[in-house]
């Protein structure tokens, strides 16, 4: 069987500690890489201290995932400080890169233009091309500040801003890729809508049904609808082939159902995305 | 400066893991911690796994936080670990403890005579039950399984259940009062009675409000009374000082008052106790 790649998400910001905002970036990139056949193993928030980001950077590795995600503090501010973190925990220095330069000024050279003024090269604009070496630099499609990716003992770490749009763009034009070309699995899910039974007694059914069927991922939420309260039971699983994939979860969604309908309970299917 | 309480926030399910589902419970748990006076330091993720639990909460000990709230994994099916994973972080057995089958027991007979039905006491219902050794059971007024307290070399672990309504009531019953206990800031709140206007009206004007006084934690429940339908507006800070405390109350009240007025609504205050 082949293994998953492996990834951690490290969303950086106060603005997530004091729940100031809703961590819809790591929702979004779990799903995503997810979807890409990926497994998410960790997902670690922290604040804007370079010390919590490298000591946070350190830990990660040692886990030695495939992929390390950093979201945000990549802008020109003060209290952007990953690619510093970052830069600490792999005892590298930073230096302007001028590749990462060069994006950084044609972005405000045509930013320049379209309000008809020179927009200057600032010290905090140049903070956004100094990146650790041995990095690359990822365009950003809609923002200014590129993305990083650096290679470390067989980790990839990928270091992406944390405004949403420029986040999901430099993902999905640089970073989907690599994952694609290093994955080779497909991941596929089911939902079923589980009446008239008791989540306690549901558990010894999905126990047995889990035996026959080890390589499915199966949970159950507690949910309150409209029509009352009901069981939605998730289904989960990749494999090499989307055939064996969705026949997996066919057969597995088949024996729930034959023993939830056995004990008086009713099953029906939840459209994915609802 | 009186140094904040710190609180480290474990979040355990695959479905965050995979995207599914969207990390409402740490963003819930982040903001009312916070509007309490205490300090969030960490939010992690990891999924439904012994090992991953067990060692994440000693990582978790070792950097000494006064609170260690986990969330998820309580419940009754082969998935729910959390209490497993916290006894061998600790090295404490699991028992079943009288005083949560209790509170198990009870909820399933009264559960039972509303449906005219006796539900038995299953292994999965007792697994509920089952706390590491020294635990305390916290109740849950909305769900089944109780929420857990261990008090652990300075540490206080407590474990509260996914599903939202059930950990905002636990916390809400139980937590808030232990974090105001312990915390040397001063928490103070007023509560205000509107009448003639919507709770979705209300929405727009706590935005604004919030805005300008983001350490003010606004609340608002529908009531029903002797003259009628109205909504309680509970607001609430901390602060070291009380008469700031009292300042910044007494300011974001009038701002309400202000603006719902301005709508043609009517504002009085509800002393505090009734």
């Amino acid at each position: 069987m082949i293994e998953q790649l492996k990834f951690e998400i490290l969303t950086i910001g106060n603005e997530l500690l004091i729940g100031k905002i809703l961590n819809t970036n790591a929702h979004w990139l779990s799903r995503r890489i997810t979807n890409l056949g990926g497994r998410v193993t960790r997902i670690i928030t922290i604040g804007d201290d370079v010390g919590e980001i490298s000591s946070t950077v350190r830990d990660c590795l040692a886990r030695k995932p495939d992929f390390i995600i950093t979201v945000g503090g990549l802008g020109p501010t003060f209290d952007d400080k990953t690619l510093e973190g970052v830069a600490r925990a792999l005892n590298l220095s930073l230096k302007v890169n001028s590749e990462a330069l060069n994006m950084v000024k044609m972005k405000y050279e045509s930013l320049g233009r379209a309000r008809g003024e020179k927009i200057e090269l600032t010290p905090a604009r140049i903070k956004m091309a100094t990146l650790p070496e041995k990095a690359k630099p990822l365009t950003n499609p809609v923002g200014t500040a590129p993305g990083v990716l650096l290679e470390t003992d067989g980790v990839t770490i990928i270091c992406l801003p944390g405004v949403p749009e420029e986040m999901k763009a430099i993902f999905e034009d640089s970073i989907s890729l690599i994952i694609r070309g290093k994955s080779k699995l497909i991941f596929c899910e089911k939902s079923l809508r589980l009446e008239g039974i008791y989540e306690s007694d549901l558990a010894p059914i999905i126990d047995q049904v889990l035996k026959m069927n080890p390589r499915v991922y199966i949970k159950s939420h507690p949910r309150r609808g409209e029509g009352g309260a009901y069981i939605e039971l998730h289904l989960s699983t990749s494999d090499e082939s989307l055939e064996e994939c969705f026949r997996v979860i066919d057969v597995t969604a088949s024996e729930v159902k034959k023993h939830v309908v056995e004990r008086g309970g009713r099953v029906t299917e939840i459209p994915i995305g609802e």
